[in-house]
């Protein structure tokens, strides 16, 4: 924890949040029609944590120390671009989720979802159009990013994003309604439901290295299972918030799980189960940390307590 | 024309589709959750003309010239990717605008439409993976397509199917349900909403060769113009289809845009006038190919024929 605390964790993440959030503005220009643009806008800019986002440009600090001398802003810039892809994902999901054909919810960050206020057949095009973004910002046609880094962003994005990550885990948590799962099954699908996105989140930060593939894959294999411990974290405490939270807290409407009668670790293993599940998986995340020998992954630290810690 | 009696039609797309079919079995193998898998097999494997696929795969026959002595199958096998993800980004779609909140289309290839068969939640994954999807197969893990390669084809898939492209001419579309639109209005939304996918075929497809980028952009200046005039007599030939053509032979409902008041090419100009405009747009399609000086454009001018005499 000492790491923790000789970082300045409040400067580094207000400035990467205000550089995450030009950088979304620049690139989700005002364009017609307005109600594609302004429904885009709503899910993309209307708040959130940023949390993937921010783990990718952490796990990019991670891998300064292999730069050499000069500033690899190439790199930076990449990094820049793939954190604005996983959010572009990330909301499009949330878009989706959202419908009345999937969980009908009529509030999210506090807001009107974005099929209340812009109509579903909107919302629909809204995410179709932001997942396609999300592959428009990671291959620019400028030079500004190598196309070796372009190529190794849409893979890790693509694979996280589809039928063997996001994709595929909504639709296992689809067909699980009602259904009693196992520890292992709840898990399998939340490694593929939320925990895809966040590993892509570290690998993709990751990836913005000039370190060649195999030297690449050693500081990889660590930063993996840091991102899979933490993943599931999130979600362990993602269920304890929808039992204690209330909206307001939330942003979002809670207990929705127990109203759908989805299974989640609250139900399975008790709130103070839950609750030190996600704590014992916290340390186990930070150790692997540790032994990467990596100098500078006191963001990726910071990032872990505060996903363990989080009241929404 | 002579260049098209003589180049064996038939038995080069019979080859190309059983090449096009192989691939997407291959690329989309059964996976769990079953209804997915099902459902995205339902919308990509359950019939369709392949003309993206079949346009790609002309535009690569058009660059062979280029290839050198040696027979590049990394080429061909990354024209092969290109071909089946603009078939997938296509197909989804298809999924998403025959959804309820859409159009609300019951019948797609003379087959019930996906929402209708695995219900609307399963409808709108099937959707986002069969786009995600597209993006995974063009960027594979192995060396087999070069990284350049896969940079170039995700550049041109994912702005002709995001906000400047496909996504922002259905939003178009969506904004003028019983607007009375200008031709060039009308033409602008189609450019968008179907030109632009068909735009990216033909790219995609040119993109797979060996030339840099400088000598590509030249061969890729008339590629495009022929895209554009071929995409846009694609759509008025839709709409003179959707007036004379019955639900059999269509495979989809026809009449839809009279009934819905939608802008189309048969009320702005006739059908006799649509369909000499869908002519004059054919004959300068071929001038484009002419005036390129690529030598094997056989497979480019048959597709091209084919558009504007199709009868469903």
């Amino acid at each position: 924890m000492s790491q923790v605390q000789s970082f300045d964790w409040g400067g580094w993440s207000e400035q990467e949040l205000r550089r995450i959030d030009l950088a979304m503005q620049e690139w989700l220009k005002p364009f017609e029609p307005q109600a594609l643009f302004e429904s885009m806008r709503h899910a993309l800019l209307g708040g959130g944590k940023r949390l993937r986002p921010l783990l990718c440009l952490a796990a990019r600090e991670a891998m300064r120390e292999f730069d050499g001398h000069t500033p690899r802003l190439d790199l930076e810039q990449a990094a820049l671009r793939a954190a604005c892809a996983l959010e572009m994902v990330h909301a499009y999901s949330l878009v989706h989720d959202d419908m009345p054909c999937m969980d009908n919810d009529v509030l999210r960050r506090g807001l009107p979802t974005v099929h209340v206020k812009f109509g579903e057949s909107m919302a629909l095009l809204c995410g179709d159009a932001l997942q396609t973004l999300a592959f428009e910002v990671i291959t620019p046609e400028s030079e500004e990013v190598g196309e070796v880094i372009q190529a190794r962003l849409c893979r890790i994005l693509s694979r996280a994003a589809g039928l063997k990550g996001m994709c595929g885990g909504q639709a296992i948590d689809l067909s699980s309604v009602g259904l009693q799962l196992s520890q292992t099954q709840l898990e399998l699908m939340h490694a593929k439901k939320t925990g895809a996105l966040l590993r892509a989140s570290v690998l993709m930060g990751a990836a913005c290295s000039s370190l060649d593939n195999g030297q690449w894959q050693h500081c990889a294999q660590f930063l993996t299972t840091f991102a899979e411990k933490l993943g599931l974290a999130f979600q362990v405490i993602d269920d304890v918030l929808d039992v204690v939270s209330d909206a307001k807290t939330l942003g979002k409407t809670p207990g929705k799980d127990a109203l759908n009668d989805k299974p989640n670790f609250v139900a399975l293993m008790g709130l103070e189960g839950a609750k030190g599940y996600a704590l014992g998986l916290y340390d186990e995340a930070l150790d692997q940390l540790s032994q990467s020998g990596l100098k500078h992954t006191q963001a990726l630290s910071a990032l872990a307590q505060l996903v363990v810690h989080r009241k929404s």
